[in-house]
């Protein structure tokens, strides 16, 4: 039988049942859902033929005892949140779930969000190092230009600034967009595209790409790092002595020992730009729960965990993540389980500041994350708790 | 109401249940699957109460030409794969599928897959750099015995081989794992345990932590860039330049100056480990259909892609990924879609080589998305694609 | 003999003569010198016995058609420079006037210099996340009175920004200083004194260290190549092809391939930050000679070089040099030799802006060292030249 | 009058000369030197014109209780060592000194040093990833025919081993060599050049180039950091409570927060490969004294400090130094001051070892430099003591 390209077959049944012939399958688990199909195949998805199940946890509540948002966005309330977990890593849920309870036993967690903005980069060629230099000037000049030019593509749009670097013809800029609660990259994405177009005919100049890797997209990049990406997230806890000793089981002192031998000085020998110990475990897991783009774990993936032993042997525990692409509306946001899973996290309608409460939230839980992760390994206990979790006898509380 | 703590509950069912009813919500989608709920909650995810359902589309076929194993394991044939994706990000699927049709229609891709393996990287402390030179030299003298160790803890695992790194009274030892078709690290971990004891008991000399950042999993590191991790995949093709005129309506040269400037440059000057266009795209998008761990794409996505005009004007491109960490047992594979999605790309039974069929087709979706990727940028189309569909009129091919 | 400390002795002199009497050596190389002992003893070098003696070349001259320096610096006028070369490695000087040789022939290079300012990036201590938000708030509010505190340490310095880095309790805080003519790093960690010892005045919060590794002070950093250290240069040349086949005996064509293998592709393969030839080299060279920390080079050697072949087989070559710390007064700049050094590039009397002249002069010397080695890779002599020179039959020309 | 390019003229004296009439100088200094004229002027420094005179001290002597070697290269005895410092930047030589002493009252340093070898890393050309698996699986079959080769160029020299990278066509190989007393960089450029012949005419696949920056030479590297270059050194020493107190003014405690917060955090948060203090300072001024290359400075710069409180309020502190080049034969070290210097370290006749014992004792010297500074900055004296420097009233001690 030949093999067809199923773009062809307009439905997602049609597509299936073609697949399901030309390789002699029954998909039966990839054809049950209930998610809206019409909108999923027509937004989300190309070619769909059904969908991928997942399973969902849930880990917490978290007390968040205060979440400071940038000025002028006011302060959220002393809350609990509960964490939507999709994965399919036994232990994880567990383990997150643990952290929350003993940041929540502790008086709960601070977390600070500020909004740094989605970024593009595209990059102009001119003919010598002078005219770049001239593109720039050029560029300084014509901010509020540009900025009408990008906020007439979508109302909830605005440039807030833009950065250029000259290497020899090239001439990279980098452009940071407020795009309200949406994650926001196609959005950035099409107001760029104008800027560019009147840049090129004003000036004259052309551009090369409009993304340059400059911008810097799903990849790890110093330069994300450094100036930051989509929302900047500092959550931080002080986990008291006995809540350490009863509900992680272990010290201080020996998470501490942990923690510096690991997330800095293993971090600073394996050349990573992740000093901590698993964010990316517990972003892919809220990330696909609540429809982000899993791509985006990439970069949510740098950042750094703080500890420290407090005189009372308490344990300040905090994590710093510079890059975190989140979003309530748009996306994979608005489908059938993440709306749901959105709801649980108590963000409902997309209303204003509710990306800024998620990124809070998710802060939160790589702070529980981290906690407990450490205290396994300073306790020991990592490979046990996988080791029963394979044999069924895993009892997690 | 008081919040509680869901793992009190012993069902999904209860648990969802006692959600709804706190949060006040109907999560009908939630509940909505036909996974082995009873499979699924006991291994892949505590305090389950559904899933995440998240659209499953088809790229391909990508005709595979010549796929090379690592010596003594064979060649596969010529074969035509399809390739699942799930994605909530529209365009995706549509880009894939059009690189796999460029590909193919130019005769396919060579692909290369090398079996490095899962490592761990514990950390163990001495009471000075001479002690820490002692164990290391222990560690060489022992390696036999820590194999047999080992490889008592799995008939599927084995030692390869083991690199450790002295810095002042800290031992890093990275070891390597072969697998066989699983990913295989909660293998490693349940190895490593067994040989950390051992050290211990034999040495005196104190494991401070399992994993010490210096594996490195699910962070971006050089290490794992330089050394590989997981396996190592490079696949390429040449694409006629009919094909790139006909099928990504653009040419060789504009595809080489976009790569030239934003792979390289563009990464350059961002501090990134990714030279690449969007390794991470397409391997979030099979690692969720296929049920890899998500947070292996942070690992994934560093690489770099190659591209270079032939002298009849045809574009020589590859992509060499250093650090893929997949299997097609355990984890999430078991899966009810995730099986089916497995059997899409051909691979049934968790049959011997399986996963380095599936590393392969991985190298060749995510080639052909670089490709496809890459033309957009050239011919400037990659807005326009977006905003169609945003508008929903859409129309690929 | 007992083994003594030397700063109990009080003159270079008695110093040599009793390390002379200890060691049993006769130290008359080191004992021959006609630089200042006086000044040079008291400032520059404690436990001073002599000096070291390193050859020194002049390549050159270099025609600079324009040099570009920032809003409102003017311009300087079309000049040639020769540049001095403290070197014990054969083959450089002859590298580098060739370099220059083939960029006069073809016109010259423009040279742009941007002055970023000497940086100190103290740490300090608060108790929480919150707090640390806390003292950023008050740093913000605080700009000019920290800036008149600063200006009062030294007539010749100027605060121009701080940028600051919340992580955990921790504030980072990167300070930017215009000191005129001097690189500056002692005013700089001056000026950083008394403004910390205001600031845990008025706050409260103490500082951990006047230097953090935020500055960042003599070590390869990403967040000195994105954000530029010192004076960061760009210089650029358009070689014709006529000049490339003569001088260089080889094409465009070629030194194109070298360059895109070896200093995009090889630099990224390595996780280097140096994306060039050799910028060490020459900066060495060129420091030691006039008297410039001879430790900045390892933040010199970050950058980029460009290249590209034009339309009539001419070669256009640019580096970017985002971080070069360079000053024209103080340090070693005022001794004997390096201030006649100095005068030989055409620097008198370190007058107002002659540090930007350096700079620009050492950009175009970089950039001739990068062309004449790229040359030198793409014609295959590298090996031959240094194989010559080890006979003693090399003839450079 | 005219510019000319000196290398018309023949002697150091003629070409001085002339430059002084077309510039109006009188170079004094520059003109007063006593090392060998011919010979720098043929191997060391074309164009030579005289010399730069570089003040130069002496730290120590630092005691270095064990030195321990590679396996069959014995280990040194108990010795004290004179530490010559060439530096312009006032306060280094007393920073070491300070060090020194410290470590030595508290009875001295222990080192460790392994051989890794110069490096050289070529760029081969084939036409597909097949052929460049094919050329590696080539390479790998014929190691010990191009050992032969390379052995053949230099009866100091040995190829130790080589690891390629493949990626697309490219095929990168790393060659380590042994290379005796001599740093190596020539020798191993020779060798490289030999092997490479050998390799295009035995294979047909064209070098692109003889050093594609995977060696990687005077660029900071990721890749030098993890598998080491030249030499890797360990040096440590355990600071006794009462030396901290008496010599270095400050507590274990504070050290150990600056190391921290400083070393670790500030370094991760500014995207470093330094993880240290300032190795540079105390790198650039040996290398300057012994007639190392000094742009391997940039090398040496990378690498980690440690420190860690012991129980009785000891310090431990220890320096890892992935990437040392250095030699005491070739390059600049038969020179009249630099011979003179390694003898004051004990150097003489270029031994068997001494390229060892000389990498030992800059870990030495490292270590103490770091010692020192750290305790600066704890104190808070850092600037106070430049400051005193430059009023001329610093009386180190």
């Amino acid at each position: 039988m030949q093999f067809l390209n199923l773009r062809r077959f307009k439905t997602v049944n049609e597509r299936r049942q073609v697949l399901e012939k030309i390789k002699g399958l029954s998909l039966r688990n990839i054809s049950y859902y209930s998610l809206d199909e019409k909108i999923a195949s027509s937004r989300n998805c190309e070619n769909m033929i059904g969908v991928a199940q997942v399973p969902l946890g849930v880990a917490g509540p978290i007390k968040i005892k205060s979440q400071t948002l940038p000025p002028g966005k006011g302060k959220l309330k002393k809350q609990d949140f509960y964490i939507p977990l999709a994965t399919t890593e036994g232990a994880l849920v567990a383990s997150v779930n643990r952290g929350c309870k003993a940041i929540s036993d502790s008086g709960g967690a601070i977390v600070l969000v500020e909004q740094i903005g989605a970024t593009r980069g595209p990059v102009f060629r001119t003919s010598s190092v002078r005219e770049s230099a001239e593109l720039v000037s050029w560029l300084e000049g014509h901010f509020n230009d540009l900025s009408r030019l990008a906020e007439q593509t979508s109302p909830h749009l605005r440039l807030k600034k833009m950065e250029p670097q000259i290497v020899g013809k090239n001439v990279y800029v980098r452009f940071y967009f407020d795009t309200g609660e949406a994650m926001g990259m196609n959005m950035a994405t099409f107001a760029t595209n104008s800027v560019i177009q009147n840049i090129e005919q004003q000036t004259g100049y052309r551009c090369i790409s409009l993304s340059a890797n400059f911008c810097v997209d799903k990849k790890p990049a110093w330069l994300n790092f450094i100036k930051g990406r989509g929302k900047r997230v500092w959550a931080e806890s002080v986990i008291k002595k006995e809540v350490i000793e009863k509900v992680l089981k272990t010290t201080s002192e020996k998470i501490f020992e942990v923690w510096l031998n690991k997330c800095l000085v293993g971090s600073a020998l394996s050349g990573s730009l992740g000093f901590n110990d698993h964010f990316a475990n517990v972003l892919a897991a809220i990330f696909l729960a609540t429809g982000q783009d899993l791509a985006h774990v990439v970069e949510g993936a740098v950042g750094i965990t703080m500890a420290e032993i407090e005189d009372k042997g308490d344990l300040s525990i905090s994590v710093y993540l510079p890059d975190l692409m989140v979003g309530t509306i748009g996306g994979g946001t608005g489908l059938g389980t993440q709306k749901e899973a959105l709801e649980i996290t108590g963000i409902k309608d997309a209303g204003k500041g509710g990306s800024l409460t998620l990124a809070g939230v998710i802060g939160g839980a790589v702070l529980a994350g981290e906690l407990s992760l450490l205290a396994s390994l300073a306790e020991g206990s990592l490979a046990e708790a996988h080791q029963k979790l394979a044999r069924g006898v895993f009892n997690f509380n």
